[in-house]
Formats: structure tokens, sequence, C-alpha cells
């Protein structure tokens, strides 16, 4: 943990937090902590801040209470959006603190011809499962804020109806498939725009769901010839997509 | 599996192989091949091919046999190298099939100020524990190459005797260091050259293997100002390299 996110419901007249868990223990023995000293805090999808560790308690279990200064406003969001057919709970598992880590703003989960119904009852997919797993990937990154998360059955009302028509000279959006179109990192990619990257199941997207995403603004790009896990395409295309914007 | 990989040692004749294991139980099970099928092989470190099914026998224990047809040549090895701090074994076991599918040539692992000793007990890091990690990421991308791996508990001797000096016009060498350096992905790679990333340990690089790289021709670059996890940064890397080059 690179920064020690609160709840906003953790705080006391919006400053003082008491941590019993992990964050307690990580303070304790891995950032070896005493009395006084000055850590990196944040609020989960808030403001980042200091504060100083006002109480340590060991014991069974370790406390400690942290008096935070936060800043005044929350930084900006990531200007990376991943379109993503859910991968199987195993990999799905791996991938939230990774892309909470790499940075993204709006995480669509959804269907497609070759993902198994079966992944859609994971534990993996249910908030109570993932946030945890966000909280860790923002924390490592010493970012506050978590991906916005929303999982679609129907992979075309998630296209036709959420995404829509390109916001033109806004955003870029791209669909990554093997060997189509010009490498990704050649996209032209205007200041201030941002990049909606969407990332197939292992199988690869079928010949219906390309060509809906086509029909939204969607162009192709390569990562190269080699076929990727899709945990790594991820991680892969989510770093290049930064690359590109920063 | 995206090619079914076999050892030489495992072909009668050079071109007739009876696979018993995972191997077998994937071509039946997941590819769903029947008698007569053709399936991408290869045999790991040497060329890539076709092979013809010629015996499935299903049973307690699958059995496949494969006819293959082998090209001449093995394909051209990868054109990144990694010097890479020994991350923890969890983490080190979880990049072993990441980078062979990535595509690295030579995987120098390595001691580092900030590396923990114990580190270098783990089975993750004996052949026999990651050769069937690196097959299986190798499968995955359809190749053919594992990379070569050495392991060095004296970061200076590998710097200063393996790595030495850097050969000007062929070779990009750089260190991956936040906040240092231009962006990566800027970096002026030429046509035909190679790029060496040294990727650091959790806490990052000290000052003396910092200077140490520098002296052995390592620049700085960055991915960015957030902190990830080493095999997240590891991938990361590792495939802003092969955009580069591609």
């Amino acid at each position: 943990m690179n920064r020690i996110l609160v709840r906003s419901d953790e705080l006391v007249d919006g400053t003082r937090a008491t941590l019993e868990d992990g964050r307690a223990e990580h303070i304790r023995s891995v950032l070896r902590s005493s009395l006084g000293d000055t850590l990196r805090v944040g609020i989960i999808n808030g403001p980042p801040g200091t504060a100083r560790v006002v109480e340590l308690a060991e014991g069974p279990e370790t406390r400690v209470t942290l008096e935070c200064t936060f800043e005044a406003q929350a930084p900006a969001r990531p200007r990376v959006d991943v379109v993503l057919a859910l991968p199987r709970p195993k990999v799905l598992r791996r991938l939230w603190s990774q892309l909470a880590a790499l940075g993204v703003d709006r995480l669509w989960l959804t269907n497609a011809a070759k993902v198994e119904r079966s992944y859609f009852d994971t534990h993996w997919l249910q908030p109570a499962g993932y946030t945890p797993l966000l909280v860790e990937g923002a924390a490592q990154a010493s970012d506050t804020q978590l991906p916005q998360v929303e999982v679609h059955r129907s992979f075309r009302r998630l296209v036709e109806d959420v995404l829509g028509t390109p916001r033109v000279g806004l955003e870029q959006r791209v669909v990554a498939h093997p060997s189509a179109g010009p490498p990704l990192v050649r996209l032209p990619v205007g200041a201030g725009q941002r990049i909606v990257l969407a990332v197939g199941p292992e199988g690869g997207w079928n010949a219906f769901e390309l060509d809906l995403l086509a029909a939204h603004g969607f162009a192709p790009a390569q990562l190269g010839p080699r076929i990727l896990r899709s945990d790594t395409a991820c991680v892969a295309l989510v770093s290049l997509a930064h690359a590109l914007l920063d």
C-alpha cells in the first residue's frame, strides 16, 4: 500500500480514522510507523491527503488512529475506459487490482458469444467480492479513485444504448483484435482525448460483435501477432493507452 | 494453448509424438479434435509446424498421437531482454507464463538491495518449477521459444561482467523508474534494435544500483506516476517495449 485509503464513513469529524484491520497491521509491520509519523492517506473516490499517527496500540489486534488532512479536491479521473468481455473467474479475480492500479475510469463487463454463462455467477462479480481488490489496486498505485464498474449481460444493449455514438474529437474508441488495423501504439490520440478500449474474450469477438463495435466507432488496432491471455492483454492494452495519453 | 508444444526428445523418427498428459486432454476436450484433424504444433525452442491427429484414445487417460510436419527453422527470437529484480515467489509464479507469452529473449533474475534473501529459496526459481509455466505461456502465444533464464545472486557481477557495455546502435538499455526520464513510449528506437529493460524490486532500485545501471548504458524512462506491483509493471513494460519495436 503506497497510500492508506479510508471510506468517508470511517472518518470522525471528517478527519479522524481508527483502523483495526489489515491497514493497521500494514502501518505497524510494513511501514513500521511510530507515533507522530506522517503517512499518505486518501478517501476512497475522494481527495488524497496526509495523516499523522496519533495512536498505535499493539496487542492481539493492532489499532491505529490517524488524524488526516485532505486536499480540497479528488484528483482527475483516469482517461481510459474499458469494455471487457467477462473473463473466467480466476482471471477476473486477478484483474481487479491490476486495472485499479493502472487507472481505469469506467469498466463495463459484458457478455459475448464466447463468454460462458456460468462466469456471471462468480462471487468476484459482486461488489462485495471485488471492491476490496479495487481498493488494494488503488492503494498500490497511490491513487484514491476506483473504476466505476457496470455489468451488462446484453452486449448489444451496452453498445447501442450505453455507449451509443462516440463523442467525436473527445474520445478514441479502439477494439483490440489480433492482426487487424494499425498497431495500437501508432493510433493518433489528440491532446486531452480519452481512450475507450474494447477487449474481447479468450476466443475473440465474433463477426456480429465486431460489426456492432465498428458501427459504434470502435476502430481495430492490434497489439502484435501474439495471442495473450485476457488478463495479460488487458494489462498490456491499458498501459499502452495510458502511455499514448501521457 | 494456441499451439501444442512438444520436446524434441518426445518425437519418434523426428515427426511422431504420443501425448498422454494435459496436452492430450486439451486436444480432446478444449480443441475437440477428431481423428484426422490438423493442429498447430511446435518443438520447444525449435520450429513450429502442423500435425495430423492419427490416434485419439479415450479412457481413464486420454492418449493422442500426432504426426507432425515442422518448418525448416525456428522463428526469430524476441528482441526484448529483461533484467528483473527477483520478485516475491507468488508474483514470480504469476510472471513466468506472462513473460513467455509476451516474448522475452533473455531474462536475468537478480538480487537487489530491496530483494529479500528468502526469495531465492522458492521452488519457482528452479527450472523444474518454472519450465512448465514458460511452456504454457509460449503455447498460449502460439510461439515455440522460451525465454533463456539466468539467476544472478550478485547484481554487480551481472551488470559489470555479463551485461558489460551496451552494443551502441544495436540495443537500447532502459531502466524503468517512477518519475525519472522521458516516458518510455517516447524513447527513440531504431529499426532492428533490441530493448533491454531493467525492472526493479517493489521498493525500487537503490542509488548504487541506479548508478551502476547508468554507468552501463541504462537510460531512465518512466511509465507514468502510478506505482505498480512488479508483475503489472513487468507486463506493461515488456508490452510497451514490443510496441516500440513493431
